[in-house]
């Protein structure tokens, strides 16, 4: 069962404005996280491509490998000089084989690289007039769920940005591993950030009764996209508990032992689900998938 | 995949104030189906509990046979009178062994029944200080997932109020069945209705790219239970059509043929899901749930 298993934990989420300078990304990065920490924060969440710009031109430039690249090593020591949990949003990832991948990677408050989620649903949209991005042009989508703990917090499953509107990923997440949050570094845009950005993470919350946090780059309509900004924190009764405007700033949310339980014992969802009448979703996943 | 089959479809909502009165409320129906129909409306959804007050107390004292109780015969001659589609929210139903469900009937323009859906999922909520109610102190969960064809639009699928927490039953009936729509009669309270009602809609809605329809009885705060009204139909891209406030109205909506085709073509998530990594939840369905 979904379970925070501290008192409480104060997350941050940096709403970096990532630019095409890759060494002044990680240096405004540096900045943010030191500040989040000095505030109290024990996990830190940056964006969906942080140290890049988000284009499919740019993704081959500023691919790195994993972990011998220069943001692996940067966010490593970064976790372990502020001694937080650090969840890397993502960067363009280059493998031995030439594939490039949109990775999130995470670090442990030692520095210890926890989870590499590649992203598994490759944003591919095409609304007329509107918005088109083809990411499955240069890009190749992972194939893992990802979960990992945070002791002494418990674990939490992490996705990225378009991932978000495929619900398998959260509910296998909280059904099977118990996370009680999902992370999603993100960068939805201003087409489909009205429309949607809140409207998903308040759904992955109140399907699973578990928190749900997303952090977006800050929006800069000089860059060639524009992403939505609203980086937030939903507690699991579907509440936003902090939200960001558009701008480049960090939000903080307060995570409460004892809420999900709360939520879980009011309304049952949890225990009602009716698999006699319907499969359970995470009942079937392969552990190779993990 | 997901289809409305017919150039377009106008939806009536009938959201009534029920009273204990059930004479009176199957009069005001009538009124309302009439005045609906005349407007053009198509199908003609009315809310969950319609002809008694939604309590636990009710629900034996107004239960009724099917289809010999006088119920099933007053909406298929009011399906046939209008040559409507005629959803008939839902009713305390009492089955030949006693037992007791929470049933919507549906009806075609020639006033035959064409669905029958007992709410699977059963309100059991306990908020401390706000809400508590438990459904299965008198009622029997029922055990399938309802879908139906209504020529020449196409299929549609029903669930019952608390059942749109379970997001299977939406998921199995358009990833399944194609269908274009979900129909949730439902009486959402004054607690729930703010936090979720329009949420888990909506939700449902951009999940399966199809729209849904959520008919609410209007509020009535000299009644025991005080419905959330708010009765709405939400498009494919999860925009709401059309919205009721909180009095007895009757809503409308349009429903249009190509609208799902283009938000399936601008946001492909339809062909996108990775069945890979995980399952599809409506595989494995057995043929005996619908």
């Amino acid at each position: 069962m979904p379970q925070l298993l501290s008192k409480s934990l104060k997350v941050a989420l940096v709403q970096l404005a990532a630019t095409a300078d890759k060494a002044r990304n990680l240096s405004r990065v540096k900045e943010h996280v030191l500040k989040a920490a000095s505030n109290g924060a024990q996990l830190i969440v940056l964006p969906e491509c942080f140290n890049s710009p988000y284009s499919v031109t740019a993704f081959p430039q500023y691919a790195e490998y994993i972990p011998s690249g220069e943001t692996t090593t940067f966010l490593s020591l970064l976790a372990r000089e502020t001694s937080t949990y650090l969840v890397g949003g993502s960067i363009p990832e280059r493998d031995d084989t030439g594939k490039l991948f949109n990775t999130s990677l995470s670090f442990s408050p030692s520095g210890e690289l926890i989870a590499k989620h590649r992203k598994v649903h490759l944003f591919d949209i095409d609304i007329p007039g509107k918005i088109r991005f083809k990411e499955s042009e240069v890009l190749t989508g992972g194939d893992k769920v990802t979960v990992f703990d945070i002791p002494p917090y418990g674990k939490v499953g992490l996705a990225i940005c378009y991932d978000i509107r495929f619900p398998e990923l959260a509910s296998i997440a909280a059904r099977k591993k118990g996370v009680f949050a999902m992370i999603y570094p993100g960068a939805f845009n201003t087409t489909t950030g009205p429309l949607h950005w809140e409207l998903l993470g308040r759904a992955r919350a109140v399907d699973n009764q578990i928190y749900v946090i997303m952090c977006s780059p800050a929006r800069d309509l000089s860059a060639g996209y524009h992403a939505y900004g609203s980086s937030m924190v939903v507690d699991p009764n579907a509440v936003i508990l902090a939200k960001a405007n558009e701008g480049e700033e960090i939000v903080y949310a307060q995570l409460e032992s004892g809420r999900i339980e709360e939520v879980q014992s009011g309304i049952p969802v949890t225990t009602q689900r009716r698999y006699d009448v319907y499969p359970d979703v995470s009942e079937k996943v392969e552990p190779s998938a993990f």
